[in-house]
């Protein structure tokens, strides 16, 4: 088999990225290791910066996400006794809308089957090779059987475990991380949220998130020791937790109800670069990493394929490789400022084990400066509302 | 002896919190360990906020101030590759004055030698006493002989290793504290500045400023080690590393030339909580202390002492403790701010031997950010230039 651009991983990363080059009539493949509905059970971010609803639309999958999606103006922060409304819309003129991650995986899928796209779920083994020269091609068992695609590029949309960046020798890469010393308790319940927009509180017992899908289903969230066993914290104590970080007021108005997804997720900023290797390019979290904190793991992964796709286009349209040269710096250079910011608001709301008194007073002069100063709470909402691409 | 105010310390915030009172009919006497020459000789701060110009201005010392002061409109940044200017007075409307604190010492020395203030040097032995009660008192050993002032109040300006604050019971205040893992090496030359604006630098190899007192009276600093030796820096080393760490452009214009003070000071922040015990209040550096970058120490002392010369003005005027019940509050407010400020342009700009590359790598992220965002720049302007009492 040959074709155009090989994309491994059918996540929103590279079933965007197929449904951009395809509409620029480039031919791709999906190959995907699990199956579509383990994709889509994957339960993940859920806000839109207006950079990725404008690239949806463009893309031919606006319709659902405006009917279903909730744009939201702004958002709130609690810091200690502080608590402040941030209003993206006043202070950015955007806005950004609730859309879980599934949805849009959802609205590729269905977009991708409509035209009898090449996806090729429970692919095995897949294997990028030959990138360094001028003929890659990608192999994978399906069925048992061994089978190639040889294409003009390949690019890795598969995640942080996935194999794209595996495959890269170990020298030509370079690798920044950092964990941190705790992980976020998430719960997905049927309940109506708490409040029409997120609630972000740093309360001395630690971070706390409210959250939402939709009118009807809550998505919470809170800091945790990283050793935590989820048995340690059933439905009922995470309600009461929940109550008590996120204040009197809200506690008040909480609907709580049963779980219907539960897990811990470590909190991790990493970043691999470049994210160029010959014909092989990584997009999205197979090239980098930010803890959840403001949401910007998915409309990075967003930006990444703005970048790669243009630069794809022009390779097929213009016979140039200048967007795709430049792709690797362009896209980082916006990676670095979400992971800047990213980490600048994971330490503005988490209380951090190691870290003392002093640094408590200094998460709360932030926040009471924030409080106080346009030009603090200007810069918080250029960032959330998301730097332009 | 009876006054109306002991003021502890005759640096510049005990000098313009007497001149202040002195203007508004309050009596007061101040009390310093040391020689006049010797508060003289100390060489510190010199970047003037708009509202301590101001304050010079309406103690009548304003004259000397304009004529030898430099107003500077904004300053140089760079941090790796990014080299940026802060324009103060377009982003803020404001600008900062470089008058040296010798400077404004001097003044304030000789703004009480003509009107014939007490100000009582090589005062030995100083105890505050009684400040818990209604009938506060001060004693001190002059010429062997031991003696008593009796006041309404006692102001502690005696910086952080000074009596006022040591005279507090231990259970009554609560220190917080964080110390950095490097000093700043300082020189003083006579030759002119670099440049005619402040340039800070992150270089690779760590820190370093350049600044000045006057158009032929230059002052630089390098970030060193804490337990470096002040001789493993002469004169001819300190100008190399300063000429690499600045950068190409600002070496070759560059003049060096012997130093004339040359010391290494260790980088620390303190606050110290509250700022009130009865009728003893502790105001600048006997409270609080920020490492230099952003030069906000002396600044943070002037605000102090426009809260607390205020509210002792309100006691004697209209009978009310308002003003210094609150003095505590409002002085740890704009602090803790100030404290933020310092905390975070010391992290931008100095090389942490305890952090790794993704640090560096967020350093260079925010000066990135910094370099494109007119909110950011706008942000670290409105603290440059100093945050309103």
């Amino acid at each position: 088999m040959r074709t155009q651009v090989v994309i491994i991983g059918a996540g929103p990363s590279g079933l965007l990225l197929s449904q951009l080059l395809h509409l620029n009539g480039i031919d791709c493949v999906v190959l995907e290791r699990k199956s579509a509905d383990y994709v889509l059970s994957r339960i993940r971010a859920g806000v839109l910066e207006q950079g990725m609803v404008d690239m949806l639309e463009r893309a031919g999958l606006g319709q659902r996400m405006h009917e279903i999606g909730l744009p939201h103006d702004g958002f709130r922060l609690a810091v200690g006794e502080t608590a402040l409304r941030i209003d993206l819309k006043r202070l950015t003129g955007r806005s950004v809308m609730v859309y879980g991650q599934t949805e849009v995986t959802r609205d590729l899928m269905q977009a991708h089957a409509a035209r009898g796209a090449q996806v090729i779920y429970e692919a095995e083994a897949v294997t990028p090779l030959d990138f360094d020269g001028d003929q890659p091609r990608v192999t994978y068992v399906q069925d048992g059987v061994t089978r190639e695609i040889a294409c003009d590029f390949i690019c890795g949309c598969d995640g942080y475990h996935g194999v794209a960046r595996a495959s890269v020798p170990k020298g030509a890469i370079t690798d920044y991380e950092k964990v941190y010393p705790f992980g976020w308790l998430g719960i997905l319940a049927h309940v109506p949220p708490v409040d029409h927009e997120l609630i972000y509180a740093n309360h001395p017992r630690g971070f706390a998130l409210a959250s939402m899908r939709s009118h009807s289903l809550s998505r919470y969230y809170i800091q945790v020791p990283l050793d935590t066993p989820l048995e340690a914290w059933p439905d009922a104590a995470i309600w009461d937790e929940l109550k008590r970080r996120l204040g009197e007021e809200a506690a008040a108005r909480m609907t709580t109800g049963p779980s219907i997804e539960k897990s811990i997720a470590p909190l991790r900023s990493f970043v691999a670069e470049p994210l160029r290797f010959g014909r092989l390019f990584l997009a999205g979290d197979a090239g980098h990493i930010v803890p959840p904190t403001g949401a910007k793991g998915l409309n990075l992964a967003a930006s990444d394929i703005h970048y790669l796709s243009e630069g794809l286009i022009e390779v097929y349209r213009e016979k140039s490789e200048a967007g795709i040269d430049a792709y690797s710096a362009r896209a980082l250079a916006r990676i670095w400022k979400a992971e800047r910011f990213s980490w600048w608001m994971t330490r503005l709301l988490h209380r951090f084990p190691e870290e003392g008194a002093f640094d408590a007073r200094m998460q709360q002069a932030e926040m009471d400066y924030l409080a106080g100063s346009q030009a603090a709470q200007t810069s918080l909402a250029e960032n959330y509302a998301g730097l332009p691409y």
